[in-house]
C-alpha cells in the first residue's frame, strides 16, 4: 500500500496563494454558478491561511464551510440555501483550493479526468477525419494497405470493400484465405457459409463454400476464376479488375485453400512484407491475427521522399477494444482504435469519402 | 458421456435409399462437380447393400471410395484425379448417404448447419427492415418505445437520436439520469462527460456535468431549462418541443439528479409500465439495467384491436451480443440482437428511414 | 410482424380443463403461497367457463380477479390484502391456465424458461465433472488432445500446465509458436513478452522473446536445448521430458520461429489431424485460430473398439463468450464452453483434479 | 498526420556516443548472443560517425550492416553465418545505437515496451497479495467494503462468499436486490433464476425466484426470515448471523423487492456513502452499476488516525476489461482489473486466504 506525502506547502508556489472564496447556494439543492467541483483526490482548501482537508471527500462534489468552521465534501442537492460554497476551477492553489494529483500512477497523467482510456466504444467516431486522411492519399499517391478479416464479408459489408478497391483507395490489400472464400461464395451463390443475406443459416448451406473453393481450384486461380466468368463481383473480382496487388496467407483454420494462398508462413511474411514496407497509411477491419502480424512488420513511421518522417496513421477496427489494446500492448502503439461493427464503418466511411470527394469537386470514381 | 446408437437401417425409411453415386475426380486436388461435403457427425454411405461408416471423419471433407474398397473421408486437395467421390446433397438417405443429427442436443436442431446462434455480430444486419417497420409504425400510429443509454450521447449520435424524436418515430423515451445529463452538457458546454466532440478529454471537463445539472436544478425543471433558453438543442429539446413523453428513472450512478428524474425505483417501474403497456414497438440502443428493466415489464406480444395477437418486434442494440444474450436469458426471447456501436447504428438507421420515405413519397418530417 | 394464432380451445386438451383456483392474499404485497407467476407470452384463464386474456400483461407478476371481475397481471407488492390471487404451476391448462408457448421460435423451445443461453459467463462451471472425466480418460488408457493459446503461459497458468503434462493427462498438446516462445522466455528470463511474473512490463523486455528463441535456434531444436539444460522448466521441457508428443503450427504472427514450428499449414494440418483422429476428449484453452482449426478437422462423436459411438467430449475455455459460440457456428456443435480466464480454469481443475485422485487413493503422478 | 522531428544529434547528450559494435552471425538464421532486438520507432546508428537509419524498420528483427555498407533490419531467420550483426542493449545512444521515442503520446510512455496496458485478461492476477492485504486488513481492524452483483452467486460462488463474510473480512457489504434475491432463492429451492447448480434450466423454474421473494415478503423481513428458518445458509444469512451490515439498494430490474432493499436511489446512495466514506479497501466484484456508483463517492485515499495518506486499494473484479477501464474513465483511477469469472476469483481467492492464515499460524475463522 502506498502512502501519499502531503504536498510542501512551504514551497514558493504556494506562497502567493490566495484564500479560497466561498459564496451562499442561492437555493436548496442548487449551487451558485462557477462553484468548485470535488474529484476524489487529496484535496487541500486555504481557509484562514491554513492549508485544511475537508471531510467526506469524494467526487462530483462542492465544498461547503459550515457554520461551525468545518470543511465538508457535499452533494449539490444537499446543500441548502445561504450554505458557503468554494467557488473557482483552478485546481492548482491560485484560486486557494489544490488538488494533489501528482503523486498518480500514469494512468491519470497527473489531472483528475474522466475518458482518459485511449480505446473505448463510449468515444466518437471521427469518420471525417478519416475520410480525408484517404482522400488525401488517394491525391498524393500513397500506398494504403487494407488488413481485413472475413467479418467484412459476412456482414455485407462487402459491397463497401468492393467500392474502395474499385476506386483507388486501396494501395495493396492484405487478407486471409477466408476473406477471399466467403466473397466468392456471395459471388457464386449468394451466401457467407451458408448464411443468406439476411443472416439464416440456409439447408444445405454448410457445403457452399467448399463448393465455391472447388470451382475455383478447377479454374486455376482466381485471376482465371475472374476471366472465365466464374466469379462476376465482389472484392475479388474489383481487385483482379483494377490490378489491385492482393496477398491471401494461409492458417491452420483453411478449407482448400484457395490457388492464390501463400500456404508457407514465411513465404507469407515476405510477401506481407512487400506491402507493409511501402505502406503510407493502413486500415485494419475486423481481424486479430492479421493486424498484429501486420502491426508487427510496420515501423511506426514513415519517412518522406526528403528525408522527413511522420507518424504513420494505422486505424485498427474491431467490435470490441481487446483488439486494439492487444495490438498496442504488442508494439503497435501508434494504432487508433475504433470500436464497431465491420458492415457499419465501411458503410459510413464510405459515405463520408463520397462527400469529401463531392466537397472536392470529385468524382466518386 | 452420452452413447450415440446407431441409427435402425431396418426402419422402412431406409428400405428404398439407392447406393450411394460416386464420380471420378477430375484432376488432382479438384472433386467432381456435385460432390458430397462431410459434417462432423456420425455419417453411413450406402455401398454394396450395406450402410457403411467412412475413416477419418472430419467437416468440410469429400467421400473417396479407394480401390481396395476402402471409404474415407478426404480434405478436397488431398484427391487425386480419378478418385471416386460420393456425389449428392441430400444428407437423409435418398441418395445413399445418411448424416445422423437426430441425437443433438437442441443447439444444432437436428441438422448441420454453419452460423446456428442468434445473436452474433458476424450476422448481417437488416437496416432495410427495421427502417420499414419504423415508418410503417409511424403510419399506423403505432406507439414505438425507444430505451436508450448514455452512450449514444457520448459517441454523437445525439443529432441523430434527436432527429428520430422530431420527426414522430419516438412514442415514448424511457433512459436514466444519464442520458439527459450528457445531453444537457452537449447542448450547453459541447462536451459530454467533459471529453470533446473529437474524442479528447478536456483540462477542467470534469465538472462540466455537474455545471449542467446546476444550472437546470436552478432552472427548475428541464421543460424550464427549455423555456428560458438554458437548453437549446439536442433529444430533451426535442420531446419538450415535439410533446414526446420520456421517462428519467433514477439509478444509485446518478449526479444530481435532473429535476425530472423519478428517483424512487417502484414510482420509476410505474411510470415505465405506463409505456411499456402501450408499446406496439420497442427500440432498445446500449442499454443493459433499462433494456432489462423494460424486457420484465414487456408482453411477448401485443394485441390488435379486433383481439388478434401478434409478436411485439423487440430491436435490442448492443456493441456486444451478452447484452441481448441476457435479455433473452431473462426472458425476454422475442428481442431480436443487432451486435454494433450505438452511434453507427443510429447513423446508418436514419439513412435508411430517409431512403424509406423518399421511396413512399414522404418528407422527411 | 408474425400473426400469433389464438389457441384452438375446442381441441379435446381443453374439454376437461377446470376452472381456475383463486385464494386472498393475506396480506398487502404477500401473495398466497403456491401463487401462479406470469410469464410474457398470450396467457388465458378460465374462468366462469370462458378462456379469458389478463389485462397489463407481463413476467413475474401475479394473476388478479378484481371485484368488478376483471383480470390484471399485477406485481406481488400492489396486490391488497384480500385479493383474489389465481394458483398453481402447470401452465398447460390442467389447472385452469394455459401458456401460449408453442408459436414461440427455437430460442425459447416452447416453454418460457430463464437462462436458456447455452454459453454464458453467468452459468455455474462444473469442475468435478471435468476432473473425473480427465481422470477416467487417463485410467482407460484415452488419448486427451489439449489445444491450447499463448494467454495460457502469459498468465502463470504455466506451472499448472506443465503438472498436467507430467503427470499423464496430456495424449497429444496442439498449439502455436507463440505457446512455446512464451514458455522457454519463462524458463530462461522469467518473464513473457518482457511482462514480469506481476504483470508489469520490464525496462528492455520487449526484446526478451526473441533472445529466447535465437537460442534455440543456436541449439538446433527445443528437445536440444532441453538436452543442454538451456530450458530447464515448464510445458515444452515436460512435453520432452515425459515423450508428450506436441505439434507447433505456424502463423503470419510468428517471431523466429522455434525450430520444430511446422510453417506451412497444410503441412501443420496434417500434423493436428495425426493426433485429432485419435482423440478421445478435447481440452481447447484460450485460443480462437487453434480451437476452430481443430474443431474443423474433429469428428464429433468417437468409435469404441466395439464399433458403439458415443458423443466427443469437447471443452472450449475462453474469456469471452464469442469463441465457444463461434466455435459452434463453425459446425462444432459439441463443444461445451466455460467462460474464464485461462490462469484460473487451470488452477482450480487441477485442483479437482488432485482431490479426484485423492478419492480414488491414487497419487498425484 | 503528425510530422516527426529528428533528434538533435549536435547535442551534447550524443557527443560521447560510440560507434555501434557489430559482430558475425555464429550460423544461417542464429544471432550472435547479445545482439540489438528492433522496435518499430525511428532508429538511429552510429556508423563511421554518422547517426544512420535502416532501410526497412520493423520490431523484432536484428540490424546488419551488409558487404556494402548498407544498413538494414532483418529477421533473424534471414541472417547467413558470418553477416556483421549490431550488439547491445542500449536505446540511448550509448552504445551507438539511439531508438527516438520521446515524440510518442503517453500509451508508450516514451520508451518502447510490449504489455502496457493497464487492464488485461493476458496479465497475470497476484492472488497471493490480495489475501495478504486482505489478512492484514482484518489484523488491524481495517472496514473492507464489498460491492458485488448477482453473477457471484448465480455461478455458485455463493459458498465462497459465505466464508468471506462469516470469517470477518467483510466489513460492510454493498448489493443490489438480485444479489440477495438469488441468495435466498437458492437457500430455499437449490437454484438460482430456475436454474440448477449443473448450470441447467429447469421447468417451472422461472418463477421461483418470485417464490422466494414473498416467502421473505410474508416474514416481513430477510433478518426474520433467518430468525424463522425460511433462509437457512448463504451470504445473507451469514449477514444476519455475523451481524455484517450490508446495504440493498434498488434498481428499476429489481423483482419484489426484499423488505430491506432501499428503493429511492437518493436514500440509497446515503446508505452506502456512510460505508464508503469508512472504506479502508474496497473490492468491487462482477457488478458495473455497483461499481461505478461506489467509485462516485469513494475517496482515492484512506486518511490514517495520524493525518497521514494512503492510496485505497481498489480492486475490481470482471469478466471483460471493459467495466475497469469503464471505473476508471469514470475517474476510479486507483482501481486495479481482475479479469476473469467471478465464480473463480472468489474460489482462489478463498484458497490463497487459508493459506496466508494458515502460514500466520491463524484458524480459517
Amino acid at each position: 500500500m502506498s502512502t501519499i506525502p502531503h504536498p510542501d506547502f512551504s514551497a514558493e508556489r504556494f506562497a502567493r496563494s490566495p484564500e479560497a472564496r466561498f459564496e451562499p447556494a442561492p437555493a436548496d439543492g442548487v449551487l451558485p454558478e462557477g462553484f468548485f467541483t470535488t474529484t476524489n483526490l487529496p484535496t487541500y482548501v486555504r481557509v484562514g491561511g491554513r492549508w485544511r482537508m475537508p471531510r467526506e471527500p469524494r467526487m462530483d462534489g462542492a465544498l461547503v464551510l459550515s457554520a461551525d468552521g468545518e470543511l465538508w465534501v457535499r452533494e449539490g442537492r444537499r446543500v441548502r440555501q445561504g450554505e458557503q460554497v468554494a467557488m473557482g476551477q483552478a485546481e492548482d492553489g491560485t484560486e486557494g483550493i489544490y488538488v494533489h494529483a501528482s503523486w498518480m500512477a500514469s494512468g491519470a497523467e497527473g489531472e483528475f479526468k474522466f475518458m482518459t482510456s485511449e480505446v473505448s466504444r463510449e468515444k466518437p467516431v471521427d469518420y471525417a477525419r478519416m475520410a480525408r486522411l484517404l482522400v488525401e492519399e488517394r491525391e498524393r499517391g500513397g500506398y494504403p494497405v487494407w488488413v481485413t478479416g472475413p467479418a467484412l464479408v459476412h456482414s455485407r459489408a462487402r459491397a463497401d470493400m468492393t467500392w474502395f478497391v474499385s476506386n483507388g483507395f486501396v494501395g495493396g490489400l492484405l487478407a486471409g484465405n477466408a476473406v477471399a472464400v466467403h466473397d466468392i461464395e456471395a459471388s457464386i451463390f449468394g451466401t457467407t457459409l451458408g448464411m443468406s443475406g439476411a443472416g439464416e443459416a440456409t439447408t444445405g448451406g454448410h457445403g457452399l463454400h467448399m463448393r465455391a473453393i472447388n470451382r475455383v481450384r478447377a479454374a486455376g486461380s482466381i485471376a482465371k476464376a475472374v476471366e472465365q466468368g466464374v466469379v462476376r463481383d465482389g472484392i475479388m473480382h474489383a481487385c483482379v479488375l483494377h490490378r489491385v496487388p492482393f496477398v491471401l496467407t494461409g492458417s491452420i483454420r483453411d478449407d482448400g485453400p484457395l490457388p492464390e494462398v501463400v500456404t508457407d508462413n514465411l513465404a507469407a511474411q515476405e510477401a506481407m512484407r512487400s506491402h507493409t514496407k511501402k505502406a503510407t497509411l493502413v486500415v485494419m477491419i475486423a481481424t486479430a491475427l492479421h493486424a498484429i502480424a501486420t502491426g508487427n512488420m510496420l515501423p511506426s513511421f514513415v519517412t518522406e521522399a526528403d528525408g522527413s518522417l511522420r507518424e504513420l496513421t494505422t486505424i485498427c477496427v474491431d467490435s470490441s477494444e481487446f483488439v486494439v489494446n492487444k495490438l498496442k500492448d504488442r508494439g503497435t502503439h501508434q494504432a487508433f482504435g475504433v470500436v464497431t461493427n465491420a458492415q457499419d464503418f465501411l458503410h459510413i466511411l464510405r459515405l463520408y469519402v463520397e462527400r469529401e470527394l463531392a466537397s472536392r469537386g470529385k468524382a466518386g470514381g
